[in-house]
């Protein structure tokens, strides 16, 4: 078998067999393939695509590419959930402790982030002294004694993934549902979960910005799932607006925690209901009607709180600043972005926002940027809002007193002020089961 | 500008500008751009090709990646001719003294086989002595005073198509027309000729395997020649069958002796009298039908001849194999290929041909393989010739026995017999001028 023919065959616009598929996987970990060769194969794929079978074979050699994880030793039924990533997504942080603390067992491995959208582990990590890489030892007994522990991604969890999104990243392959199938459900795949609940972003923020390409996007990583014999299910969510108020990372564990408490943004708040009860459902703790009211209650009586504090604790982080979040470190310098018009905020470039905030220090452009762990936005105003000339729409926090004019530019043309209010669009815009 | 946004670009189906393809070339010359980026591009490319205007930037970016030759201190108009490469093609050591004894200068730069097709260079390298990297002040010499001189290209003559054509060759880019294109006619044009004759090979043994493919990469070089202020023409000829008899290095040389005398195979004396003629009407030397009598001319006085025996005499090669072609060496072993049925040759696939020629020694897969001289095929039986069970079609030669049978058997599957004869396919299929 040659890399040459795999690629000519895949340009050629042919399916590829289940063996050239593990042959280019397994010989592209053991850098037996160069990266020009992947790049060329990637971009063939980008034009021409890859059959539901092949996309399943890709999948299953990237999944099988490293260390499989072994969740046996976790009694009760494990559930994760995966977003495809947001601007302001702290959902993890909410779901996580709320389903944990009704009975269902979640192990969570999750990834930092990069660009535009954070990473719920850089997020925790604005906990002072949050571990995030503790031994899978200690992370099993979390998961059993608190129902949730949540660490980095093992370096040995699917490498194959890990060294084709770097290529991906570079050579413009990114944005191809074959490969965001494979590396998504590559990695959940090699995870030992019983259930799997997809939150799949639309919209301007996302990797999909159409409700069809989202369905799209939905229905295979579902079926993929259930091929791997996964309980599956996807919801559809709108990504043309920031999920919440806060977008930075300590800005929005303090708006999750605000959330377990009941006192969460209404949008926020609403998505995390669903994803949390859909959650429950998949887990068989009952139809999802039930499984929200459950959710509603664990709010209300602080048990969901309670256990992210437990959870926090038992991996060294600082729990005063979840029970009192005004601990956390404040950014230096504050400043206020005020609209110049009046109108009706008609919408958003979400992915800008998100570059507002990583010009803030928020994230990281490359692997090897610090994280500025107060920095960030919190939204005044949101899309459909009334706002007046000279309101304030947005707080934007750096320590960096200099990164406020080029982040505020951004900020601005990303914001969309109009006559006409627009037309509501629900939050939840499709269910995929 | 960054290397990610051209690739991004040229993906999503946009023109690239000027500056964006020269940012490419210069930097991917330097090493600054690595493979796997120029590779993801390439592909790129591959599906979403390049307009008429992007295709010459191109080219002219791999003209100007190395040293440019200078030709000027050569008297006489100068004139090439470039093959797009066949199997048996001689044309060159033909044409080439051809046209000087007319009065025209031929200053060649040319290229060694790799694969099923031979190279000029290594044809010429089978006449002992022969140097074909002698300095450019000789090379220039013996233009001026011979007419003619056939060498090596040097090393930096259009660095980036040598670059470029190593990774398209791994990455299953080579059959791209703008890709081609710049790839020829940025190494021509790297050179100082003022005329440019194009042998555009159609049909199985060629890159354009159709008449229509063949049309469109004609007139996408003459017409780029023409922007760079060359005086251009192209001839479409079949590449449905080899050209000559003789396939491989010293027989090819023989054979090209055998045609300047005046004694060649129809076809290969033919396609020579039409492509040298162009050369001659090109460079201003009278009509057509004018050079084709002078060139006749030329042969039968052996005033061709003896220019080609100058050139071999002033780069040091062994003039009396020119004028007795029995002293070359002789291949150790002969292998007779009968046919075992009887009717019409209805077709080759002349890749075959020159792959079993290949696999006899007289070619290299790699550019470390050495060659073997005296290898090759003499064809007894060409496309239309009649044959009866046991006729000899062709004769194997060969310093290694042990290669006959692979080398007979590709042979074997690359000749169609059939009880019909074929419709006659004229030599030369078009002009585009």
């Amino acid at each position: 078998m040659r890399m040459f023919d795999i690629i000519r065959k895949k340009r050629d616009g042919y399916e590829l067999s289940t063996e050239e598929i593990r042959f280019f996987i397994e010989k592209y970990v053991l850098n037996e393939i160069p990266d020009y060769q992947a790049a060329a194969l990637l971009m063939a794929i980008y034009f021409n695509g890859m059959s539901e079978r092949e996309t399943a074979d890709l999948t299953f050699a990237v999944r099988d590419s490293g260390a499989r994880l072994d969740f046996s030793s976790i009694n009760g039924v494990r559930v994760d959930k995966h977003s495809t990533g947001g601007v302001g997504d702290k959902t993890s942080l909410i779901v996580a402790p709320l389903v944990a603390c009704l009975g269902v067992k979640v192990a969570k491995m999750s990834g930092r982030g990069l660009g535009h959208t954070g990473g719920t582990i850089d997020k925790l990590e604005s906990i002072p002294g949050f571990d995030t890489s503790i031994s899978t030892e200690e992370f099993l007994k979390n998961v059993n004694e608190i129902g949730v522990s949540i660490v980095g991604q093992s370096r040995d969890l699917a490498p194959a993934d890990k060294k084709l999104y770097a290529l991906r990243d570079v050579t413009a392959t990114i944005d191809s549902l074959p490969l965001v199938v494979s590396s998504i459900m590559g990695k959940k795949l090699a995870a030992d979960d019983d259930c799997i609940v997809l939150d799949v972003k639309s919209g301007s923020g996302a990797f999909t910005k159409t409700l069809d390409d989202s369905r799209a996007l939905a229905r295979a990583m579902v079926d993929i799932g259930k091929r791997a014999g996964k309980k599956m299910l996807a919801l559809i969510t709108d990504m043309d607006r920031p999920l919440g108020n806060a977008i930075g990372n300590s800005l929005e564990v303090a708006e999750a925690v605000d959330t377990l408490n009941g006192r969460g943004p209404k949008d926020l708040t609403e998505i995390c209901l669903v994803l949390a009860s859909n959650m429950l459902f998949l887990a068989g703790k009952g139809s999802v009607e039930a499984c929200r009211a459950a959710c509603e209650k664990a709010v209300k009586d602080g048990s969901a709180l309670e256990t992210l504090a437990k959870m926090v604790k038992a991996q060294g982080g600082d729990v005063s600043v979840i029970y009192d979040t005004d601990k956390f470190k404040k950014a230096k310098y504050a400043f206020e972005v005020k609209v110049s018009t009046s109108g009706y905020i008609y919408g958003v470039d979400t992915e800008g926002y998100g570059r507002a905030s990583l010009l803030l220090g928020a994230g990281r452009n490359t692997i090897e940027d610090t994280i500025d762990y107060s920095a960030g936005i919190i939204l005044k105003k949101k899309t459909g809002d009334r706002v007046e000339n000279g309101d304030v729409i947005a707080v934007l926090y750096s320590d960096d007193r200099e990164k406020f004019a080029e982040a505020a530019k951004v900020f601005d043309a990303s914001t969309h002020i109009s006559d006409e209010a627009p037309i509501a669009r629900p939050l939840v815009l499709d269910r995929i089961e």
